[in-house]
């Protein structure tokens, strides 16, 4: 029988594309040289229904549409130069709701230094946008997926665990909105209004104590098999040392639950590095960091009070979505 | 009542988003600066329903999906850098199918001197190909949809209405496939193989001589509207200079109809350009080209044996589509 792409899994399917196109490395963007430069250059694809739960505004759509390509941007170290946008539209939506849609697409380009130059308007059954974001870091500074030695020190910035925290927020309050708590609205704004780490992945790369780079988008221990693959090595993940979001508490059943959300729960768009061990001062002075672990020789291994344990590498994966 | 997108159509949805993003100019790329030199910068989304017909193949859909993007690089001129591809697959999609989409992307890229840079695999309910291009053209050497005056050359490369006599030698083959007449392949190739116009794009922004290009993918009257409003100017096509694909008298009705694919089917994906009238030994230097009339001070007008008519605005619209 003829073999399918649910049965093969997003993974496997990224790489048999990646071979027939002979794409050797995977980093958050592709890499065109430029004089003294790199162009970084990345494309997200985004559905209503798969990646927005129903609470998501207009707005916060958009908002997040671009994010997602700016993070990536940021996860090379480079500065933004612009967005593009594909969009899939519905022709019986309301106009408003498109313009929503648009405003907070701007609004997070703004935010984040930078513009929207243009597009492509189309329509279909779904609403679906997609966001191709530029930008340009010195040949000497790009930061990618490989690079981490044994012995480095691994790294996060901000917190995790709180966009996942938050879809369980959203998904919760679907046909009956979220109410006011304002801890809750806090969650799901996690979600649906991340900040892509711009201004930190640019000052990481500027220090030159980082050695390799990438975001957390589908979350941590999926991203560690990422950069564990590209660089050949592999994370002595210290379980004290996760930053779990504080507000994961407010819906989290236990500890465990807690850290599993912080582990493999996608969204977060937090920058994940690896430093020379003895840079830790420059890149803390760079931006703020949580030390996480350490850059051993194999394995994805978590340390407890109770011991060690291999994690597997779990997390979202697009052609095998729970319910379909 | 809330007003919809089908209600305002997709031009004037396009204003309004532009208005947003305080987009003033558009042209078939974004320009970014880049030292001596503009990047220009593309993105188009295709759905398998409704931008290809039932009897396309995985490899035609792969290569019509670079081959767009392409086109827009070429209208400005530029020299493409690279394709990204965001791609939405259905998850029981088989294997071998997005294997040959892959392989069709690859091999127009290769065939106009570029290559795929990267992407993102998403799932979705239908097949939706979301590329983006990147290229570089000298300042000085940009062309853009503004720059015609009156008194111009109009030109077209190559021959109109083949792409649309072949969607409907595809329409009419739906369930029972297109057979094995040469002339009625050749035709549906025109429509689902077509061939950016790079080398020609090229060699007119090198020329100095053209003074205003696009490609002609919504047909040419459209395109021609557009080059009107950006321009500030109108044209005059004459009627019997208009290079009508030989193929499409295999399938038009007469001759009336062989003109009406010419000038409004889309999918052609030539250039349609303008000269300073000085220089067309330099354009014609430069590539095969076909001039088709003149730009004038208004109105998009067709001069025939009968006399003139004022040509309407009519081609595809994307929020407009029949049978929605």
């Amino acid at each position: 029988m003829a073999q399918r792409c649910e049965d093969l899994g997003e993974r496997r399917l990224v790489r048999r594309v990646a071979e027939i196109l002979g794409i050797s490395e995977r980093d958050d963007c592709a890499m065109v040289e430029d004089g003294e430069n790199y162009l970084v250059w990345t494309t997200d694809m985004l559905h209503r229904r798969a990646d927005f739960p129903e609470i998501a505004t207009g707005w916060q759509i958009g908002w997040m549409a671009a994010a997602v390509n700016l993070s990536d941007v940021a996860a090379m170290g480079a500065l933004p130069t612009g967005l593009l946008f594909a969009a899939g539209i519905p022709p019986g939506t309301e106009v408003e709701y498109v313009e929503e849609i648009f405003a907070g697409m701007k609004d997070c380009a703004r935010t984040f230094g930078t513009r929207i130059l243009g597009g492509d308007l189309d329509s279909c059954d779904e609403l679906t946008l997609v966001g191709t974001a530029l930008g340009r870091v010195e040949r000497d500074r790009v930061l990618r997926r490989r690079g981490a030695r044994p012995g480095d020190l691994l790294c996060t910035t901000g917190t995790l665990g709180g966009a996942g925290a938050g879809l369980r927020v959203a998904l919760e309050a679907e046909g009956k909105g979220i109410g006011s708590d304002p801890g809750l609205v806090a969650l799901t704004r996690r979600l649906l209004e991340p900040s892509p780490r711009m201004a930190e992945g640019r000052a990481l790369a500027l220090s030159g104590a980082a050695t390799s780079m990438m975001d957390n988008s589908d979350g941590l221990v999926l991203s560690l098999y990422e950069l564990a693959e590209a660089s050949g090595v592999g994370f002595l993940l210290q379980e004290e040392m996760i930053p779990i979001d504080p507000l994961v508490a407010l819906v989290a059943e236990d500890r465990e639950d807690a850290l599993d959300l912080a582990l493999t729960a996608g969204g977060d768009f937090e920058l994940v590095f690896t430093l020379r061990s003895d840079r830790i001062g420059d890149a803390a002075d760079a931006c703020g960091l949580a030390v996480i672990g350490t850059v051993a020789e194999e394995g994805v291994i978590l340390a407890s009070a109770e011991g060690t344990e291999e994690l597997r590498p779990r997390g979202y994966d697009q052609m095998k979505r729970p319910g379909r």
